[in-house]
């Protein structure tokens, strides 16, 4: 693997994370790309700490023959046909002799397993640690969606809501010269737990549509890099391609030569890429052509393309962010939330086995507080994948702290069906339709770029990290996931013990309280000082960046808040409304509908009520609005006068320090500018004052 | 001349404009470069229309000795030294032999008479014709600016608030090979009186900055354009410049190696281009460098390059477009709309000679209705120019029919002083200096691209056309203008009696009555549905176009509405506000400050008042708001019906009816938004409902 050039952040594997391993002696048993990967990770740590590795075949280990293998503190091995760890699982022992021990029944499993012993770090070689651990994944589908485009446009950049930069993949139109970058990438992916990326925009435009045929070379290279750490790659592609890259006068994916044009593509791209993913289609969505162009199904459409992939073990992911986007806002009868369920849950049952439908978490589009999609619970016979977002498009676009596992770890514990109904992530798991775990799995989109901390703001590197970690095991604590992050991206130095290591070990005891008190409630505290009470999208039009509370009030995106003198609020009950909370099945239909029992978090998704309204706090809406307002800000300080505290700390390099103290600084302005507005503009509009007299302008 | 392609519609100049003159014999005498225009166009004319053109030296025609001259119908003759005239005036007389004859003292005033000739077309021949007519421009300057990027923008395009394509000069970051729409258009700019041209944005970004020394040619390649029909070039130029383009340290006003390079590179410019016109300045403004930088005046800034200038007699136009534009919206004390007249004022009498202070007519900008700048009343020892908006930034981005004339008329005419005291024309003559006509006269922000109708909407050509001819004569009727517009730009055939035309002349007649009802009226159509009362700046941020009420509410812009559940407007008042009403004199700060007398058009530019607020008109503020809306959607509709009762004339080109037809849908979609998004706005916000009962959203 190429060296990272040194001015690029290593975001969670510093090499110091891996001292453990590094110091001691390793031997790694077993054959294969991946166990390969993982006796040269190996290697590179001993390297650098002291250790020794040594690599010896399968072949020696299952004839028993390596009774001259070498001494070790760890040893990894590769054990076939242990179908009890799965595909990717592995079991982490300690040996009565000192000896900690990863088996894997394949080289993924034994790669996850490694990655496992990095982070326990010191801890994996303790004493204490469980006689014998298997871990498997949750979800078999765990993947990182780029939004990546291979031309800049002109007025999005070149990722489209990036914030970290271009891309790493692409540049000025071509694929990278330098691709150290991505090598590293997918190094970090695999520490977390992903196992799949698509590598361009779901808006494909003329450029990166050419991705699936005659640049298809840029596509193989990449999959090259990503291959050692178990990642396939997948591509977004157009629908209209046999259009646009064929000679066909249509798309329609019941016309034999579309069908046929689509097979031939396809069975050429797994002629130089076996183990390609599969496509990434956004159709009939904000400009993108589709299926309804030719008066068929997204079912029909998707199939076309499943049909393609089917021969080869690929999938499609379909996308279900489905609605009108040129909408009158006059006419209140259309509701932008209906749609992916109007589409698509008549559909349930008509998709292929190898068609998976992605769905966005909330109804709207990724705003800091949506409730869970309906569409989630509608359609058990269909494989569905959740799909988060990491770049923070509505939570603050990288300038913001936001640690989005919390709000995640919510939206996947929550039971669409009521308690004991089962989970979304047990609809990603496809636990719900008889099959073992072959669900859609998670998707997030990616939040990283050329920037030299990956995302921007450094902080927020632990979101693709805990998204990593949830889409493993979606029970995982984001305390939890964070404390991991903090420390494999802040280690010490010493072996651990907090001898000789230059106070470091208490430096990293104060900052990681320190980050966790900055970070675990960072999601809710954003949700405090933007749009209130579940309403959302009071963001600027184009770029969402900052308050706007009228911004997409009157525009064709179907994003309202219906604010008046007297009150605020969509009505999406069945009763008077837009008829959206009958979506759910009990008990949320039921709960949503009703004004006395809807939490109040999301009160204004689903009624419109007067400002004086009490919600379930005691407060009226409006007074909630500017206390939330008047704490959100406040806390924004707070982080920001965290930071300080612990920015002088030597673990905490220079730039690092830097460049979240100027990202603060602009969180703390924005946020005072979100308190001013909102307050503002509904102190105007409702001409109730604050009850703590407090300044609104 | 290079011809025109033929793709490129011939605006005011179709061949046919110049039948009248090219259908007969002419003589020209004199010498100069624009007496061979004259002799040229007059050539080309009888070229295509059967007539004959002379052409004999002034030398010939001094010595008396041109008896042998050829009979002529058309007589125009180059005096020298004829005063009475001016330089660019002419007298135009009809013999009793039946001769239409037209002298001038100068080349250029041959020039404006020849294509006065043309504007009257059969007229100029008739016997009617008044004996001895002489015209004057009655301001000597009369300058179109252009906001044209080199490079192409990735927001705003390569045209700043260009809505009629790509810039007529620049393509791909290099002056245009093919050229002959510019020459074209010098012509085009003659023909209605315009005499100087600045061929870049204010904005002066990298690229462009190199126009003034290494990209000197393509500034001379331009000018030699121009020159044939008398109009010098302008540059706008980046305030720092020595910095940017010279190898200095400051830009600093005062430094003598500063101002020594602004003369060195000063010299460069007149040894390659002898009749250069001067610098455009925006400094200190919206982010463009300035003499604030360096703790000096306006007044040092703009002298110092006015030092540099006066050798070779070119001028600097100094923007005094400058304000805060970080300001915080929370702060009610800071008033953009007094910005120019605090920086501005006190600096009365210290700007040299030929600098030139450049006021937008507006103290905002160019919003549809505005008070007329309070600095075009405050600095009688100051060469001022008015500056006026042709491109359509705030009126309906050339989508809209909006014929600013009257708006501009308005301005010319307006009193600052009260009755008798002199208009915003006398002002822009400089009459009030006790100089003759040495005022900075009239700047207009050119509305034309590289769009085939020049200007997007066709009938948008009518703002350049009037702009320049109101320059000429601030007193003409906007009205007048426009009929010799029609005039000129839709000709009929025949010989304008009537006869052998095809039933052109009856076409004529009413196509005429067409467009003065569809276009007489429609600035104030166009304010009746967009912001009411003069408060402005309801658009959307950034391109300007649709409504957005909020939209710059809460931003920096200083463009504020102050709209809360009770009322409107901004208290600019000295008593109780801002005081910008004491930056006028009286009467106007005494009319402006009172409520009472305010005009209703003006009164939410300098008053808050509550919706019940009572207008002149007898109606409460919110049902003026309903009233003007439903009436000014409905007449925007009633221009589209005007336009299909013309649209299948034949002397209306089949390309230039459907690209109007187009656009007044457009303008009907967006005119009928602005209603229901204004009114939906106020009474959600009054709860007061409209008298009619109409529907509101």
């Amino acid at each position: 693997m190429p060296a990272l050039p040194p001015s690029v952040h290593p975001a969670w594997l510093p090499p110091e994370a891996l001292r453990a391993i590094g110091s001691r002696r390793v031997l790694v048993r077993g054959d294969g790309l991946l166990v390969e990967t993982v006796a040269a990770e190996a290697q590179r740590a001993c390297a650098r700490f002291g250790g020794t590795t040594t690599h010896l075949s399968t072949h020696l280990a299952a004839t028993g023959d390596d009774g001259d293998a070498p001494e070790a503190d760890l040893v990894l091995t590769l054990v076939p046909q242990c179908e009890q760890l799965g595909d990717e699982g592995f079991a982490l022992a300690r040996t009565s002799g000192n000896v900690t021990t990863v088996e894997a029944g394949t080289p993924a499993g034994l790669l996850y397993g490694f990655f496992h012993v990095v982070r326990l770090g010191e801890a994996a070689f303790a004493d204490d640690l469980p006689s014998d651990s298997v871990q498997r994944p949750t979800l078999s589908r765990r993947m990182a969606d780029h939004w990546d485009n291979v031309d800049v446009e002109p007025t999005m950049g070149q990722v489209e809501r990036g914030y970290s930069g271009g891309s790493i993949f692409w540049e000025a139109g071509r694929l990278r010269e330098d691709l150290s970058r991505v090598a590293a990438y997918a190094r970090l992916l695999a520490a977390c737990g992903i196992n799949a990326v698509s590598i361009n925009n779901v808006n494909v435009h003329r450029t990166e549509a050419h991705l699936l045929t005659d640049r298809l070379g840029d596509v193989e290279n990449l999959a090259d890099l990503f291959r050692p750490y178990g990642i396939r790659v997948h591509l977004s592609v157009n629908f209209a391609s046999p259009i646009v890259l064929g000679d066909l006068s249509t798309a329609d994916p019941l016309e034999p030569a579309v069908r046929a044009w689509w097979a031939e593509t396809t069975a050429a791209v797994y002629a130089r890429i076996p183990d390609f993913g599969g496509y990434v289609v956004k159709a009939d969505s904000e400009g993108q052509p589709g299926p309804f162009g030719y008066g068929r199904t997204h079912a029909e459409g998707a199939n076309a393309l499943a049909d393609a992939l089917a021969p080869f073990g690929g999938v499609v992911h379909w996308r279900a962010f489905v609605y009108n986007h040129r909408q009158d806002w006059r006419d209140r009868s259309t509701d932008r939330a209906r749609a992916a369920h109007d589409h698509f849950a008549p559909l349930d049952g008509t998709f292929r086995d190898n068609a998976i439908l992605q769905v966005k978490y909330g109804p709207i589009d990724f705003q800091t507080r949506e409730p869970i999609s309906p569409v989630i619970a509608a359609m058990p016979a269909t494989r569905l994948a959740v799909e988060l977002q990491a770049t923070q498009e509505y939570t603050g676009h990288q300038k913001h702290v936001c640690y989005l596992a919390p709000m995640w770890s919510e939206v996947l514990a929550f039971g669409p069906w009521g308690e004991g109904g089962g989970t979304v992530a047990d609809v990603a798991r496809g636990t719900r339709r008889d099959a073992e775990n072959d669900g859609g799995g998670l998707v997030v989109v990616s939040n990283v770029g050329d920037d030299r901390f990956w995302t921007g703001h450094p902080l927020a590197q632990a979101n693709l990290y805990a998204f990593g970690r949830l889409a493993w095991d979606p029970t995982s604590s984001p305390e939890a996931i964070l404390d991991e992050w903090i420390g494999l991206t802040f280690p010490t130095g010493g072996d651990g013990n907090g001898e000789n290591d230059g106070g470091e070990l208490a430096q990293a005891r104060h900052l990681r309280e320190t980050l966790h008190a900055m970070m675990d409630e960072s999601w809710r505290t954003y949700e405090k000082y933007t749009a209130p009470l579940g309403v959302g999208f009071m963001v600027r039009p184009g770029h969402h960046y900052g308050p706007d509370v009228d911004g997409y009030e009157y525009t064709p995106w179907g994003t309202y808040h219906f604010a008046d003198r007297d009150g605020i609020g969509v009505d999406r009950t069945s009763a008077t409304g837009t008829g959206y909370a009958a979506q759910y099945p009990k008990p949320w239909s039921e709960i949503y509908e009703s004004v006395e029992q809807c939490p109040d978090e999301l009160l204004l998704f689903f009624h419109h009520v007067p400002y004086t309204h009490t919600l379930h706090s005691g407060k009226s809406v409006v007074q909630h609005i500017y206390d939330t307002h008047f704490e959100g800000a406040e806390l924004a300080r707070g982080i920001r006068e965290q930071w300080l505290s612990v920015a002088e700390l030597s673990i905490v390099p220079e730039d690092l320090r830097d460049r979240v103290a100027e990202r603060l600084d602009e969180q703390v302005r924005c946020a005072e500018e979100w308190r001013d507005q909102i307050n503002t503009y509904f102190y105007r509009k409702s001409g109730i004052p604050d009850a703590l007299g407090r300044t609104i302008y």
